[in-house]
């Protein structure tokens, strides 16, 4: 399938920010082939006109859990003790693969209609996110979320290892990279070093990346400190060579510069969750300064549950006036490092060549509607795609080469039979046990 | 005209909070007439079905700069007085009155599209605002931000004092209040005590409120201190009465719990702007502390340019997020109380009685589209309006028990004439002088 986009301006997110007015861009086996002012050299199955429209690439949500669509807003207004203990954990007891389905496919049309091309997610009953990711046609790394609270630990029965090894043998690797398996720790708080070198081991040896929550509270942060010596997530993780593979590190709000410096010379990359820790009362994370130290910062929403929704232009925006309000510097973090971020940042993090236009990276492509309201007049492309821009002015999503979306159409998602299994199989299972 | 909104889930924003599932709300004559669950007695000229919406008050925004929808994005990435001086106001310095009411459609039009239904705005060529406002239906506070740099103030000529006079008698009251003329001090340091006492003696003698900015950067609050004998720009305004009529102070970041007990007492509202105050750099207004103090708190996006648009819900999410994440407390602002801050609040800011869905106050009413997926599923009305809403879910917009905007469709702009205008006669005299 060879398809044009045509008449189009471009925002390339190359080193020069440069945006292309009146580009061509050509689609080839999932690839980019060609980005020029040139119309190439035919014939085409497809030609997409983007007059008035703007051309980016497709948004990486670098950390989510898809699956959590279903508990938007469930217990919010409680402390986050009794929020965890009282309605997430009870509800997470009852998930069966056919809630987890649909609830994965809601949480994806709700992305893919907002721009995102790829993800990072940790969740339970991981094959089945992967089945519908597959089907879904976006990209991801899925990671299981290893967890260890029990005394004892072994490999062969654990069932988080149990569930990496199966992932791993299923799905690493899918369709040309189209899932990618990330070996995972849920947190230092939740798991111990027997598994921390299991994990690490396993990674090595089948070549995946990693991928951990990490210094997401200042409680977490401190009470690792206090079991580990004076030693932060980040530096007791690294005494286990957690970080000697490609990894990961979701919500990094309490990292210091130290912490920085191992996630810089190890290739750590840091993803920033704004909505959530805010929502949540986590804090802001230090991201200028984790930029400006050498760590790659990529974006991500974090679960619905947390956030409470997955429309990466929101935290796009908060991501960029964030930093700017919180060090009272309106330069401290522009709009094209933010973009950046919520797109080459995290397909860097997640082991992916994606998010540019430009020849031989993944066609994860959107146009958005520069004719909307919210982005009249346009004075400046990159600055109404990050402080004015919304999930809804997207009108396509190209993932893969493959065009999933289009006006408001799903061409991969039965989102009405979807709809229907969350309210009729999923939310009484769920909910009203 | 009577109308009746049936079959609706309202949110009721009373003091329990209710929302109310299967409602009828009856308008008749701008205001709400009834608010029930039992069909009210006809006949009615038109029903609306409410079925899969939600029903809300509409938003009050609070603090704007409506024309300024025309510098959207205009000058971003430049430091504050680069941007001031070298983009804003020199285009300031083009405006005419066709421009000006151009642009101001243009505002109005993205308002109206996201759901407000009340405005309080400070600009120049006000007149022109005003004729805007009276023909989009919604209701206003509008004022001309006086500002005296020059050593001699003479009320008779100068320029503000003659503007505020002529708004006065033109358009205060006008059409039953749907407009009303505010007194206005641009700021403390734009500014000096004659014209703070003309204009305080103007508002008195003339019935009208009062819009000022107020310490929305360190550096003013700060200088005005150094000025002032270590008073405060509250404390400083205090001492020439400004805060004996109904007032909005707009921004109050660097407040201190010694201004919020004289606002608290005199009843000053303190409007939040946070996505500005953060875009800005200006800094992180402590709203949760000045609510606690007893100050009525509001939102407002503040203008375009420092926004960069005028989504409430936007600010709303912010505002109730950010205080939690600001102070790490999940509980900081919950988010009725954020919700109220966009409705009743505001409404008490602007001397209204909007914002409820209750009998006798106005007729300004949003549905929400509730089947949206970002708002799937929904476990908690409220919650979901403040953390996972957007504009574009308004479905109806019904300003002064009039229906303005539906399905996308304005009732009472020519969007396509005012998109035509703005870009074939504002932009060009505006920006490329």
């Amino acid at each position: 399938m060879k398809i044009l986009i045509s008449n189009v301006r471009a925002v390339l997110l190359d080193e020069a920010d440069t945006v292309l007015s009146g580009a061509f861009v050509a689609v080839e086996d999932g690839k980019i082939a060609s980005v020029g002012t040139q119309r190439p050299a035919g014939p085409f199955d497809r030609e997409i006109d983007g007059k008035d429209n703007v051309l980016m690439p497709g948004f990486v949500n670098a950390h989510t859990h898809v699956p959590m669509t279903a508990m938007r807003g469930y217990g919010d207004g409680n402390n986050l003790q009794d929020w965890l203990e009282k309605f997430i954990f009870p509800t997470e007891d009852r998930w069966d693969d056919r809630a987890v389905a649909c609830c994965a496919d809601l949480g994806l049309a709700e992305m893919i209609a907002s721009g995102v091309t790829c993800i990072a997610d940790m969740y339970m009953r991981t094959h089945v996110v992967a089945q519908r990711v597959a089907e879904s046609g976006i990209s991801a790394n899925l990671s299981c979320g290893g967890v260890l609270f029990s005394d004892a630990f072994d490999p062969e029965t654990d069932h988080d290892c149990v569930a990496l090894r199966e992932l791993t043998r299923d799905w690493h690797g899918y369709n040309g990279g189209q899932i990618l398996v990330d070996a995972s720790i849920h947190g230092e708080y939740t798991s111990r070093a027997e598994m921390w070198e299991w994990v690490t081991a396993y990674a090595k040896e089948h070549g995946l990346g990693m991928h951990v929550h990490i210094s997401e509270t200042r409680a977490e942060h401190e009470a690792c400190k206090a079991r580990h010596g004076g030693l932060t997530p980040i530096q007791t993780l690294n005494q286990y060579g957690v970080w000697d593979v490609r990894a990961i590190a979701a919500h990094c709000v309490w990292t210091t510069p130290e912490d920085w410096a191992i996630m810089a010379e190890k290739g750590v990359s840091a993803i920033h969750n704004p909505m959530s820790n805010l929502k949540l009362g986590s804090g802001i994370a230090p991201v200028s300064a984790m930029a400006k130290a050498g760590v790659n910062v990529a974006l991500g929403t974090d679960g619905v549950s947390s956030n409470n929704c997955t429309d990466l232009f929101g935290d796009l925006k908060l991501a960029a006036i964030l930093q700017n309000g919180a060090n009272c510097d309106p330069l401290a973090l522009l709009p094209a490092q933010a973009l950046r971020m919520a797109t080459e940042n995290g397909g860097k993090a997640l082991g992916r060549k994606t998010g540019r236009i430009q020849a031989g990276y993944d066609a994860d492509l959107i146009l958005v509607d520069f004719q909307a309201l919210n982005l009249t007049p346009c004075h400046d492309v990159i600055s109404n795609l990050v402080y004015a821009a919304h999930g809804s002015n997207v009108v396509m999503n190209m993932a893969r080469g493959k065009v999933i979306y289009q006006n408001g159409e799903f061409f991969t998602i039965d989102i009405d039979r979807v709809k229907r299994e969350v309210r009729d199989y999923a939310l009484p299972l769920l909910f009203q046990n």
